[in-house]
């Protein structure tokens, strides 16, 4: 019996406050409006954003919530006038949007979309519209989408359809985390061939932007990390040196700086914390570093001197990774089934969407690099 | 009678120490060492970074000093080994160096040399090594230079031979503040063709950052200064808006960001304060804006939302104006030869080395863009 233009009731996993565990729920999820699709999450991973805002903002008005934006998952039905999607198509959510047709998704120098430009700026962590009810409340979708949740509803310019070839529980990681730093080194440092890089923080997005390092052809790739058990994984993905700057009694960039003849000619920061934001730009060549800051928080300011830009260096930021969105997603599947990119080697954890306060907890305290939660049978 | 090889003595504007009034003195002008050239100074201006050594860095370590570095004037005599100029030659002295053979001055990268690297980035406002000595103590030379004297003995690597047709007492502005601007404009923020800038502070520094929006063909150039009086002047060099924030109860970024639909593409900070550089940068626009940061400070650190960056801007600096400074000289004076680029217009007032405290004083209040000071006869 088809469930398309029915409300669905299903499980998800609700936040229904900061700083506490979720809770598996019944829901329920109203069929998709004009521009929207319906689509059963197949699998889903925790990346840090959720946890951020979980744990860190504290933006009460971000509650309840269900939280998720890593995801991949089949159409179950389209809202009116969706040409792009039909059920049984094999998707990708992203929370960024590409509409195709605004000033931004027109021009080469930007993969923000005018459509969600506010969102993305000032509710980048709280959910817009939702489609999600429990227990007679309103609950957010994160980042306007929501993938802690067997369906969710999402606008067709947030989604992109993939080869039907990729693996879900493999290529969900392509919706946020991967493409994020590894389009970071790529498309926003626009790292050399032969250049020296540093990658500081060596979660799934930092990794990433070591691949990226190296497929750009740098030719030294400096790993950093405070935890020396992401040293052997970050050779998996092409870094050729791990500093633990907890080894050293000097700051972290004068020891890159000694590594490299005054520094790199690229670094890439992918915690999200303002030091070392700093420190990575630091670390970079005065006369022509690029930083780039890749990690997200937004609760305080980073500082720095006018002198390390005025001597040369150039600072930029990277979401996800300056790919637009649907090109990106679309581009990054086919590389993965082409082999040219990794994604299993991410994946340490899998589990059972019961489980996934373990996952959070795994992610919480570094002991995992993506653990992809098992929504629905693929 | 030839003076080859023989210490000079002459007049010279001498900083005994911070906040004073410069004295004019007789000093020694030793003969120039290898690599070194005597040359005759014959027109010189004060520039804010003059002002900034003098009045705001209280280093007290940097006096006394003969301030300048924005001169011209005719070799006199050069040193050993010395082949690239000769007795006669009219020459335009710069604080940055171009020795054409280290790994910066071979990058197209950047126009920092490396054989001054040290220098730039920790003694930019102090002398280095002097030829000046006076009452028997040593003087140091601003910036390896000190053009407020009828001699200076300077590196041959920061000396740049120019055309005999070009005025001394006009093209000596070509030493600093007009490349700087003109050039953080065209070479840093590589400004587009029919693209909307924004300029900060209407100094010298920022008329010619405006003169070179307008080269590189900017449709809209936005000039931005809390003196009204500004605003005339712009004009004459291409702006085609003046605002001033103190017209403004909204911050200038939302002023700017209403006036062009988000925020300029190109942003430029010719004042040399840290909250105008945050200011510069939160008006460009946020998916693709670029901002440079041009005026010097190294005081205070300046601080940002690292959202600023991440959703797409891009954060420069720049040091005479990206310019290879022997090419970029040479380049300016043809281009002023062939009138493309504007000098005379900078001129407000024209006086002899005994005024200096005068030019000084004018500069302090912003009576002046660029006042000239006649050192020796042309």
């Amino acid at each position: 019996m088809s469930t398309a233009g029915k409300v669905i009731k299903c499980r998800a996993a609700v936040a229904w406050e900061p700083d506490q565990p979720v809770v598996i729920e019944e829901i329920e999820v109203a069929p998709p409006l004009a521009s929207e699709v319906r689509i059963q999450i197949v699998a889903t991973s925790v990346c840090h954003t959720d946890l951020y805002h979980l744990l860190e903002s504290m933006n009460k008005e971000g509650f309840p919530t269900v939280l998720g934006h890593e995801g991949g998952g089949i159409v179950e039905s389209v809202g009116p006038g969706v040409t792009e999607f039909q059920p049984g198509d094999k998707v990708i959510p992203h929370f960024i949007t590409q509409c195709r047709e605004c000033r931004f998704c027109k021009s080469p120098r930007t993969n923000q979309c005018e459509k969600a430009w506010t969102r993305v700026r000032q509710e980048i962590m709280a959910g817009v519209e939702s489609r999600f009810t429990c227990k007679g409340k309103r609950i957010h979708q994160f980042m306007g989408l929501g993938t802690f949740s067997e369906y969710t509803v999402i606008n067709q310019i947030a989604v992109t359809k993939i080869d039907p070839a990729a693996p879900l529980d493999k290529v969900c990681l392509l919706g946020c985390g991967i493409c994020t730093g590894y389009g970071a080194a790529v498309n926003t440092a626009k790292v050399e061939p032969d250049s020296t890089c540093a990658v500081f923080g060596l979660g799934a997005v930092g990794l990433a932007a070591v691949m990226g390092c190296k497929a750009a052809g740098a030719k030294r790739i400096i790993a950093v990390d405070v935890n020396p058990d992401k040293a052997e994984k970050a050779k998996v993905f092409g870094a050729t040196d791990f500093v633990n700057p907890k080894d050293h009694s000097k700051p972290i960039h004068e020891v890159i700086a000694g590594m490299t003849n005054g520094g790199v000619d690229f670094s890439l920061e992918c915690v999200g914390n303002v030091e070392v934001m700093r420190s990575a730009l630091e670390s970079s060549l005065e006369a022509w570093g690029v930083s780039v800051i890749v990690g997200w928080t937004d609760m305080y300011d980073v500082a720095i001197r006018p002198g390390h830009l005025i001597c040369g260096r150039t600072w930029k930021g990277s979401v996800f990774g300056g790919f637009k969105a649907k090109d990106g997603v679309a581009g990054m599947v086919k590389a993965y089934l082409e082999k040219k990119v990794k994604v299993d080697e991410f994946i340490t954890h899998n589990m059972a969407l019961d489980q996934i306060n373990e996952a959070i907890e795994l992610m919480k305290n570094g002991k995992c690099i993506r653990a992809i939660v098992n929504v629905s049978p693929q």
